[in-house]
């Protein structure tokens, strides 16, 4: 049985896999794929896999994606090859609701002025800071990681709204309201923060009326995927104050091009897609993996967090 | 009855108090004292107040100081005069827990390196973030305010520890030691966050052995009063790595002086004695002044928040 990791580990973690499976030959890489071949088992961020690479992988049974997205691999391929797919759903929750928090509260509170005005040697005490507290928050997809956030934003008195497809109650949300009626909540909210994965139905699933139908001062936080809105929409919305400011984890085009307006826009924060990003990510990861290894090798194929490829999450 | 305050709230909290209390002549001035000698009760920030002030007001009876700390004001001739001195303890626990969330969510999630990135046009994911989920925080003083942010630690999943005099329980604490025996606790804490006033037992209180105590990696935040420890008490043990960061919010000497060393250490976050600004900061301090308000002219002279110009706090 061969495992190949198209990252590395730390030597402390794979130390961990080898003495808990020595039945399994555990190659660990710098994406390299040379070994694809002879692999059983993937494990890989996902975004260096290409239907040719599926293909040459002829023993390949499963893939475990060290992500919660599968939007950028050829999913079609996999079908065809009826290969298994898990991913670390859930592992996101975590460090992505601790950035959405740092973000908002680093607004209220005045935080880039006073980075600023240290910057420039000055003891300015107009911060003109606000609070968190007493907010209306809309959250779209109060999934696992939506609903981590609504237990945060409660947690300093803030309303929540989730919107999902169905209307159907979610945790940690005061109230629900579905895709089809949101723009009669988002003229409630202070604060609109999307965690929506990349998929037919939330592809540029925002559009200009919605934001038209935003708080002027709204602040607008993508952590989901970059389709969700065309970049044009939200630069017109940003420039002509239709909403205040926008903090954005994902992009049309990742990298953002350099020339993009975005880098310059005074209310645009730029996160490079790293709000999952944790030193706990990897020990994370494996502790989904090595559990599933463990039923693989048991003859049993059916892993946590299978992946639906017809729906793609 | 006359009421001089010495700050300018909006015109419709003005508005408010006017039409609440009709048989009340009130004077919002922006620091004008003239009125003083008339002034049955001053509204005041605390530190516009001097001696001689007081000695001119003959008919004052009750100051209401809109701030938490009265070590600025002259408390032995307030004692003297016999003058009731209140404050608005409890509204600034809101602003300032957020803001110490603000601050240490921020440097976990890697906020000013994602500043900076995007200031220098840089699209740079090695953010080298970590979480605040898994910490364990000393809290030194867990009264109104410590124990707020002992409330929003535990939403994060952070341990926390209070220190106070007794040892005594306090709300949202995992556990209490005694300030006689902080040593014990600091080198179990990433985070040690001080909002002590600045009383005689705090003057000078952490010493170079506390700072000796904490972990080299260790987040120290100063949210109460600047003497509590010694500048270059401080800045010793930033230099030397004895800690690993601080963000401060009150010093020694306020304004902090332009050459002192905190404005250029990479490792030091100068907040502006600003952690407790908000926009509903007058609204608040009214809140509690009305019903105080109420209560004198019903010959109650026992507003709440009551100060013991003894302990000064």
């Amino acid at each position: 049985m061969e495992v190949l990791f198209t990252f590395t580990p730390r030597e402390v973690h794979q130390q961990k896999l080898i003495t808990e499976f020595p039945e399994v030959n555990f190659h660990f890489t710098n994406k390299d794929k040379t070994r694809l071949p002879s692999a059983d088992i993937l494990v890989t961020y996902g975004e260096d896999i290409s239907s040719e690479d599926i293909n040459s992988a002829n023993k390949l049974k499963w893939i475990m994606v060290a992500s919660a997205g599968v939007e950028k691999m050829p999913l079609e391929t996999m079908k065809e090859r009826n290969i298994v797919v898990s991913n670390v759903k859930g592992i996101h929750k975590t460090p992505m609701a601790e950035s959405v928090m740092a973000h908002l509260l680093a607004l209220k509170r005045s935080l880039p002025y006073l980075y600023e005005s240290q910057r420039n040697n000055e003891w300015n005490r107009k911060t003109g800071s606000s609070e968190l507290f007493g907010s209306t928050a809309l959250i779209i997809g109060p999934g696992a990681i939506g609903s981590e956030i609504g237990r945060l934003l409660q947690a300093f008195g803030v309303q929540t709204i989730g919107c999902n497809r169905s209307g159907d109650a979610a945790d940690y949300m005061n109230d629900m309201v579905t895709i089809a009626d949101v723009l009669t909540a988002l003229p409630k909210a202070d604060i609109v923060i999307s965690v929506v994965p990349s998929t037919k139905e939330t592809k540029h699933m925002l559009k200009k009326e919605h934001f038209d139908a935003m708080k002027n001062d709204a602040i607008f936080m993508n952590f989901g995927r970059g389709d969700l809105v065309e970049d044009k929409i939200l630069v017109d919305a940003l420039q002509n104050g239709a909403i205040g400011f926008a903090v954005l984890d994902v992009f049309e085009q990742e990298p953002l091009p350099l020339d993009h307006p975005y880098w310059k826009m005074k209310n645009v924060v730029i996160s490079p897609h790293v709000s999952s990003h944790s030193e706990k990510y990897v020990e994370r990861t494996l502790e989904v993996f090595a559990p599933n290894l463990r039923k693989w090798l048991a003859q049993d194929a059916n892993p946590t967090n299978l992946v639906n490829l017809e729906k793609g999450y």
